[in-house]
């Protein structure tokens, strides 16, 4: 069987494909069936009178999402988007499709969301979830060039992580688990073992209070790397988030411009980024007119009038250690911030990356665990990394939709995965 | 800073590089300080009379595992296992190990288990953790290299898999959530999108009676493969397995050989495997005295009896209806079976593959769902795929810590992963 792909091979040849019904066209005494087989769409071309009166009844019969398989001669045909068509000869029906769901016109999006399963066939989805996998190869391919040992960690764990009161809970043979919000405190673990290492993993918020438009489970790719400050960091993070862009401009370009995403923006990502304190961020923001103060935390609103003054994406360092994690470093120059970094993506995509440098002296850990009131024993282990050779290292965590939806130029991160998890959604 | 595994390029150079202690010797005026920093290991060569009194005395009393930073001049030395050795010049503790837990001496499993945070550092934990983090690498490039998409599927379900009863369960705002034992229905229904795909994650299975060598939280890599077979099925089973074992020979002989690995064992694995069916399997099985009867499933020590009779993995195929999933093809040549594989590794490791083309008539498989006694709402879109385009299909997963288990040679699959999860051990 010939993929849709490689069809100009075969230019002259007779062919047979298997694939679904994505539109059927009757002018008169010609008909086209486009069929789509998952590597691209080829227009099949029918002339009633050249071919068995069965075999044109069931062409013009066929509705969307038929799966059939075609057997004609491929023919170049400029005008067609791979450059090639197919003069059907023989076709057989291997599953009908009566009265598919999703129709050309306009569904709700909570209809589409119900037929998720069935969705992800639309160009659009299709587009935006290839650019996915493209990011997730890409992913992989530049830790692993640069010598990182992935390091798989636990979705089930006994002690937890940032935030109480937002995990998933699970019966453990009478214990109770939690599931994991960050692969983080495990993967600095790995680090004497390989230096720098990395997860790439689902992570879970249960998160009542956010709008549907929050995924409660999504993947970060979480990289550790030893004897690294956070101005390394930051380096690093710019030089990774840079590869990404590049691979979907050089690998995806037909699904960005698919989805008429602005080529000449992304063109633009590449390091350095701009870096800028919290401190100067906040008074900033209050040139702007935003009622931020000194000691709380960026929102949204605020993360897109800073990100407006900039091409690309921009650092936030250096944030109060009230709103961040327990385990950041403590600013050496200024104990009333911790050395960290958020990431905002430009055009509003918000925070896209939160890397810190991880405080690696025991005691001042062991006081921001007792400040913050998380139980102690559940981190005795990740105390003993401060008590057995304890290192400088930094590390980060990149959300994989948002960046997705960055890249894409898509406005809506349940989109940037297969089968979303929302508040008011398990199914399908 | 420099890294171990570079030093070659250093000769002769004053160079700095950080890692952790694992090993002081002193000989008289002499003492050789090795150093691990996670890319290999150097030892750094002290001869007390050309150092400053507190340098010596710093690194005579190092102890296990102390972070440092050591400065010193890089040469060739031919009986080092890099091929060179440092002679140390200047020493820097960033963190000190007083009374490291783990000492030369043999430890019981548990206390290993209980510091496992710590264990990963020893070689033998490193080296099979490399393996996988190569083997898992290697899985992504196969499938990249062949078009497939990755598709990532959701671990909190609302349906169910394979087995009521062995499900973890969470509240999720007020409905039952069940933590994913497989990713397969999903990525069935995004082959009419993308034509070949899969999922690489972790599964889940809450099985209480299971000895304590089960996981409990394991990663499975499932492809999902639009117009093939059972047959093609695993000819594509079979290139993939010996690719992944193929990486491993190429890009961790070393940590092969550190593990003892028979590494001629692994040369054989070339396609085609063997292919037995599970009719003449259990005609086998009898003749060897085992008292297992044609209807019921293959268990551990069957599975090793007919492994005996091959230096590479065999497929068994096809086997009765009753003691496999709802979702396997029936055998149009015999009903009373299915078109299915299971690939049992050499050596006495089990089955690290679990395969099937895919039912694709809808009243058949709604019939299965109903004698299995599966809740038919939770599959309504499950059961979408037959009515809107059913194709012909097949797929597999492939249990990644058993797979890296027998790669390495290693008889426990807890040691395959970095943060075991078993019946009794949520912790680290």
């Amino acid at each position: 069987m010939v993929l849709v792909k490689d069809l100009s091979r075969y230019e002259g040849a007779e062919v047979t494909l298997a694939g679904w019904v994505d539109q059927l066209r009757i002018h008169g005494k010609v008909a086209f069936v486009v069929v789509r087989d998952g590597t691209g769409y080829v227009q099949n071309v029918l002339v009633k009178k050249e071919l068995p009166g069965e075999v044109w009844d069931l062409a013009v019969s066929l509705s969307q999402e038929t799966c059939v398989e075609v057997t004609g001669v491929v023919r170049a045909e400029p005008r067609s988007p791979g450059g090639y068509e197919m003069g059907l000869a023989t076709l057989r029906v291997l599953g009908p499709s009566p009265e598919y769901p999703i129709q050309p016109k306009e569904h709700g999006v909570e209809f589409l969301l119900d037929h998720r399963h069935l969705w992800l066939r639309s160009s659009q989805q299709r587009a935006g979830l290839r650019v996915r996998s493209e990011v997730e190869q890409a992913i992989h391919d530049f830790l692993y060039e640069r010598d990182f040992v992935r390091v798989d960690t636990p979705i089930l764990t006994g002690s937890i992580g940032e935030h109480a009161g937002t995990l998933f809970t699970t019966d453990y043979f009478g214990e109770d688990a939690y599931l994991a919000q960050t692969g983080q405190l495990y993967v600095e673990a790995a680090c004497p073992a390989f230096r720098n290492v990395y997860c790439f993993g689902p992570t879970f918020r249960a998160e009542k209070s956010k709008t549907r438009r929050h995924l409660t489970e999504f993947w970060m790719v979480e990289p550790e790397l030893a004897f690294v400050d956070s101005q390394g960091n930051m380096a690093f993070q710019e030089e990774f988030v840079s590869y990404l862009v590049e691979r979907a401009l050089e690998r995806c370009r037909p699904e960005l411009e698919y989805l008429e995403r602005d080529l000449s923006r992304l063109e633009k990502v590449k390091p350095p980024f701009p870096r800028v304190s919290y401190t100067e961020a906040v008074a900033r923001l209050q040139e702007k007119g935003s009622r931020i103060q000194w000691g709380q935390d960026i929102g949204g609103a605020d993360e897109t009038l800073l990100s407006e003054d900039h091409d690309l994406p921009v650092f936030v360092y250096n944030y109060p250690t009230g709103v961040k994690a327990f385990y950041m470093k403590e600013n050496p120059q200024d104990p009333s911030t911790v050395l960290c970094d958020d990431l905002i993506a430009p055009e509003g995509y918000g925070e896209i990356i939160g890397g810190s440098q991880r405080e690696d002296d025991l005691d001042r850990l062991l006081a921001r665990i007792h400040e913050e009131d998380l139980p102690v024993e559940a981190y005795a282990w990740y105390l003993d990394l401060r008590r057995y050779g304890s290192f400088p290292h930094s590390g980060f965590g990149l959300g994989l939709e948002r960046t997705v939806a960055w890249i894409t130029g898509r406005r809506h991160i349940r989109e940037m995965i297969a089968f979303p998890r929302l508040i008011n959604r398990l199914y399908p």
